[in-house]
């Protein structure tokens, strides 16, 4: 009976993670989620709306995982055996949950009477991702009492929904598993779950004090990730009453017409004070410019955020923080036209952002001509979405992704593959360091596994570049070993361990063709050396 | 005052660790950990016994301290910047737990004041240790309070010693730090650290009724971890009282003449009553051999543990849990000399190891004549372990290492290399199969960045062979991709990429030259096409 409950069960489960939204499920191979495995594969034949995944190493799939979610605005699953496959799983998810992505974990576990005792691959699996995921849940599919089965249709669903609720993030459900592992396979399907239905929220209006009318130099701060339904009201808004608009290199808002690239402006303090906002309109989520915040703050402009949590601002300089979802706040509060808005509005127009004198600057401005509106971009962290934040002007593109939650250098190339896994038409771009990409080596057997339609450009400067703009740099003494450490990657071999076509680019003429293969040609690497700082 | 404060507080930090005990760091390079970088590599120009290693990649960093820490058996400090980097620990985190190994995590934080607020790389970092760490501390170094200065003195030596007290483990200190984040360098070294000594505890004695006089055949199981303070003694008091010592494969007291390899012996039932112990005295830590603890669990054969705590059974066999240390335990413990006992060993010596007929015996046969004494060999988890279990005699090596704790194929290549590093005299052996060997390819960087001694014998059965021996492989659809993941990795190319000479092995007679390299000839890559299961 244990071997057909677990059979029974765990379609449930799977057809309840499906019928709450799930489309994709991520699998790292392991013992102890033998039968989980086994049936959402045999799930996948009956229905060609699921697609599952294998990538050996659980940190990859973890990130993998994240950059698919990222693309498809989806909850994806994540399954692992039990013990340390399961912590490999945490930069990611720590990721997800600053970055608001719904990552669902399957972790399998040993059953409760192998706990603590000394029995392999067995640790505590729970309390390490406590502090990350929005809900945990601990579920015995071997249990023949039937309102367990009820308990997995309804519990399972409302699990997936809340980790979609905004903010979104990750949840965890833990399954403990008895010997015999293997389910029955080739049985007839269950009946789907019956899905659950959640009522949106009612909306909220502003009162009077929440009027704009008293101010004359407004300034829009789009953040990372305005999303998709308000980025055309956000900008009629600031025509119509014409606000300049800052645009994160995230923001999905960006044109060559926002205000980007102009950090030299402010942290040279050239501009005077017809220059400073008397109010600051912020949207999304902290953006990647440390000196527009630290400007703002020294210049102690007032700041109303929109839609995000009070405590997303590091510069504890907002005033106001409206919590509730951006178009309902543009369509409600009063704004007035007025001359000095429309004076201050030409000023900051007027302002030529920097266009750079480097090779990273002349590989962004290349991308920026070159890439098609509907390609994604995944830049790394560190020096490369700097960079891409000063001098993209996002003319053709505004599908610019990063892993802007926690900003590590870790997990770069999967997350990327991810993202280019979601995306069915067109082939995605890697932007990233060398020290990035070698963190990430391993992501790129997905790459090779799948033929994903991702280009992976490196801007190669051998060692961490970004430290050399740090005070460590004046350490002469110490400061290759402990700060740069040149990595001396050998591409071309890396290319040959993964089946990838490999081109060490000679000059950005040659980009435009080598970016233009099919999204049936699989991945490249490409190679660019760029500056060392 | 601030860098100043941070200057000095930061050495009395390293000379604490220092007076504790610790000779190695393992460093990731970072931003918020500057200073300590910084203090550290100055450090160790005043003091030769310092070493420290820089690892870019904080998963293989973890798993590269834990091998240098075992090979050691001394504490080993981590460092890391804020973010994901810290949460890259984790795997071998939990693996130092449960093998007891005392690994110091210095984990740089985002001050207090950027806690929660969306500031870059800041996420909670002492949470996902808590369930995992023996203990945490939290430590503020820019703090001009001179009793500070004393606390850090004070308390960093307590948490080293007890991250050595036995059951060892890893212990953590977070470190907010504040900008500016440059330490005063050059300066003169501080007055060392006064060391605080820690008296052992007192001895504990027997009392009549835990007596060995009551029972004639007495097996004696040496489970992982015979630690170096009683091997000579229980090898002793088995000859002494004619009693049969099964060996596992880590228990470092293997040798021919012990028991190993008899694993068909157990699972086919073939023994008679004559062949079960009236007693067990079980050492070490939980022994590899599945087989084995399945049989005394079927035949309930009392157990007895010495040394290890009440817990550590999962078979929930014991009867009596002596926590004493076990030298202690085989000094004062009643047991007198009897026929039976005798003849009771006398069979159970007369028992054949099975030799095996798979390539992977033979090149573990191979290995077991031509091993030098002094060499360690690393061993990876799942098949490998297994199979050296089953086939190695430890005729010539009790130097045999693993991952055994949770039993993870992470961090197999880096734990190796890390246990190499400890062995300045000897070249040291991984042993590892092709799945193992690609989850932390990146490790390989530190083979090549510092030339470590390590031959790393890759069994290639091209994925996750074990597999194979479980009930899913039954599922012929499936069983492939799920399961077995062939990799067809490229390892010339993977040599190529870490500097790696290479050799694909045509026969074992190759294999003694190979081997015979001098200790400073450096990392080498060999690959050993091994049997599919």
């Amino acid at each position: 009976m244990k071997v057909d409950r677990l059979t029974f069960n765990t379609k449930h489960l799977i057809s309840a993670l499906v019928v709450a939204g799930v489309k994709n499920f991520v699998i790292s191979p392991g013992s102890r989620s033998t039968p989980i495995a086994l049936l959402i594969a045999e799930y996948a034949q009956y229905d060609p709306a699921i697609c599952y995944w294998i990538d050996v190493d659980e940190r990859s799939a973890a990130f993998f995982a994240l950059g698919l979610a990222k693309g498809l605005q989806q909850p994806v699953v994540l399954l692992a055996t039990s013990g340390t496959a399961v912590l490999e799983y945490l930069p990611a998810v720590a990721e997800a949950q600053v970055s608001e992505i719904p990552l669902i974990l399957l972790t399998a576990n040993r059953p409760q009477e192998l706990q603590d005792l000394g029995a392999a691959q067995t640790i505590p699996q729970i309390e390490p991702f406590t502090v990350y995921a929005k809900k945990q849940l601990s579920l015995v599919l071997q249990d023949d009492e039937p309102d367990v089965t009820e308990y997995i249709d309804f519990k399972v669903q409302a699990l997936v929904h809340e980790a979609g609720r905004a903010p979104a993030g990750p949840v965890q459900i833990d399954l403990p598993l008895r010997k015999p592992l293997l389910p029955a396979m080739g049985e007839e399907p269950i009946d789907p779950v019956q899905p659950l239905a959640y009522a949106a929220m009612g909306k909220r209006t502003l009162d009077k004090s929440q009027s704009l009318t008293g101010y004359q130099r407004i300034m829009i701060l789009a953040g990372p990730n305005v999303t998709a339904d308000y980025q055309d009201q956000l900008w009629r808004f600031a025509q119509e009453y014409s606000i300049p608009v800052w645009t994160d290199i995230l923001s999905r808002v960006r044109t060559p017409k926002s205000l980007y690239g102009l950090n030299d402006w402010l942290t040279d303090d050239k501009l005077g004070s017809q220059y400073f906002p008397d109010l600051v309109l912020r949207f999304g989520k902290t953006p990647i410019s440390p000196s527009l915040l630290a400007w703002l703050k020294q210049k102690a402009i007032p700041i109303w955020q929109i839609g995000t949590p009070a405590d997303l601002d590091y510069t504890r300089q907002s005033q106001r923080c409206f919590e509730m979802v951006p178009s309902e706040f543009l369509n409600s509060v009063a704004c007035v036209q007025s001359d000095e808005q429309q004076d201050f509005n030409a000023r900051w127009q007027a302002l030529s952002p920097n266009k750079g004198t480097s090779r990273a600057s002349d590989l962004i401005s290349c991308l920026d001509q070159i890439v098609n509106p509907e390609q994604a971009i995944f830049v790394a962290n560190s020096l490369s979405i700097r960079q891409m934040d000063t001098y993209f002007s996002g003319k053709n593109s505004h599908k610019i992704y990063a892993n802007r939650g926690v900003n590590g250098i870790d997990g770069v190339i999967s997350s990327a593959l991810g993202l280019s896994a979601s995306q069915k038409q067109h082939r995605s771009i890697l932007l990233t360091g060398d020290l990035s990409f070698f963190h990430d080596m391993n992501g790129l057997m997905m790459a090779k596994k799948y033929q994903l339609p991702l280009d992976i450009i490196v801007m190669n400067n051998n060692g961490g570049g970004i430290f050399a703009g740090l005070p460590q740099a004046q350490c002469n003494q110490y400061f290759t070993e402990l700060f740069a450490t040149p990595l001396n990657l050998d591409f071309q071999s890396i290319a040959q361990v993964y089946d990838l076509p490999y081109t060490a680019l000679q000059n950005l003429a040659q980009l435009p063709q080598l970016l233009n293969r099919s999204v049936t040609a699989g991945p490249q690497l490409i190679l660019y050396e760029s500056d060392a700082y």
